[in-house]
């Protein structure tokens, strides 16, 4: 790997991409992070994550230490640094270094802002094609995933026990609901024909490309309802699928040992990816 | 600062004492974490938290790369490096460094282990004598509390949030019964004399002082309930008081706006933190 990583101000080779043991990141999984993809070297829905990334500093009391110009520079020389064509940029930011205590630091503590890139095809998805197994398991998270924070140990360990079931990813439930994906949001389409997305609230995070989807599902005359369903709604869908930055839109076709619909990718989903990426695409920044 | 680190083997300065950008502990707070006391320079109810430390490796599948002979070494080197005679030795343990993606890497990557002192006199504490005022929070925290892993925004927040009610620290409070503090167990003493502490499952940690706290109860024919309490029952009990590796046993005088009994620490809190201290302190290693 000869990736070139940003840390605090420095562009650095990726073997000296370190940060001290006393980041709270590291201690106290005190910190944000967004994921924006890259397609053609350009930042896709930047706005949205770049929004996202102020709203869950906000919410935790961390300060973003460039102002909108200066993040979307860091992000554009990243790409350029790396030669991302396609791809994604991962951001995080941390409360910064001090001596460990439950208690945060002053608040003039520099925080850490640390970017890397992955370079991937994500255009070309075979799971986009042929469509994905979930495994529903018990939402075991905090209680407000509405902030997009690092306390990822729960979605990955979701992502093991799905995989030894035989499963691409999970679907985690939640007092008799699915709340989201390990790391996507999760949606179904109804014998009716309508797309039923769960509504906002701590119990999940508000997805950028859940958001453009929405949005573009209304623009084609798609009925939403934004509400929570059940495990079983979802296992009588017509349609299932996740959203996520780097997925956009990826067909869900089977549910624990249920075929969703015929087994096989459904029209709505393939529609709505085809939107998102042409809309998004051409958008992109 | 001056402390000697040690990070994977090697004992650095605080400065040079750091762990890549793609640590999972940073990325995904995929890890686990110890605090063993020390006094006199000796550790306290040290194999109490190493067995605990293979608990939680086991329950996340971390290995832990040394062995018990080579765990304690390390343990008792730091201290000697540091001149350490009173504070506490932080471990924490984490997947290592990978890649960032949900899925596990390969089991044979090598685990990223950290050790830091902290010198502090834990036996003149002015909490211990003159108690401490804690405030009742949602406990919003994940499911798996008794794995100690270092997901520890929330119980920091809570710090927090607990100093900006006028108090020392929190009791979490989830389903109408108090699972814990943010770094301590919950103990109430009732008007019967009776000590109550929660018991143990998945919704608290099995606190290492807790287990001999409660042995000590019991060899000094204190009537122990392990079971789960409420706050109305905490506010009305003659005493309460937290336990932790390096605060011991302390008085706990005030929940939000309550006195417990008269507002002074109670007889049993100030006996079992002497037997505490003084037993501990002679198994010392």
């Amino acid at each position: 790997m000869t990736r070139i990583i940003y840390v605090n101000g420095a562009w650095l080779p990726e073997p000296d991409a370190k940060v001290s043991v006393f980041d709270r990141g590291f201690l106290m999984a005190d910190g944000i992070y967004e994921v924006t993809c890259v397609l053609d070297g350009k930042l896709i829905d930047y706005d949205g994550h770049a929004r996202r990334l102020q709203r869950s500093a906000r919410e935790l009391g961390i300060t973003v230490p460039l102002d909108e110009a200066g993040l979307l520079a860091v992000h554009r020389e990243i790409v350029a640094r790396n030669g991302v064509d396609q791809g994604m940029i991962y951001l995080q930011l941390t409360r910064g270094v001090a001596d460990r205590d439950f208690a945060y630091p002053p608040a003039d503590t520099p925080p850490t802002l640390v970017l890397f890139t992955q370079s991937r095809n994500v255009l070309e998805n075979r799971a986009a094609d042929e469509g994905i197994a979930v495994a529903l398991l018990p939402d075991l998270r905090w209680g407000r995933r509405d902030i997009k924070t690092i306390q990822l140990l729960y979605p990955s360990m979701a992502k093991m026990e799905a995989k030894a079931r035989g499963a691409d990813d999970a679907w985690l439930v939640e007092d008799g609901h699915v709340t989201e994906g390990s790391a996507a949001t999760a949606h179904i389409v109804t014998a009716d024909g309508v797309l039923v997305t769960r509504d906002l609230s701590h119990a999940l995070l508000p997805g950028i490309t859940r958001a453009s989807v929405l949005e573009l599902a209304g623009q084609h005359g798609i009925s939403v309802e934004e509400r929570a369903f059940t495990p079983e709604e979802a296992l009588s869908a017509r349609e299932a699928f996740i959203t996520s930055a780097t997925n956009f839109v990826v067909p869900v076709v089977r549910i624990d040992d249920a075929k969703i619909g015929d087994g096989k990718p459904g029209t709505m989903t393939r529609d709505l990816r085809r939107y998102y990426i042409e809309t998004r695409r051409a958008a992109a920044i």
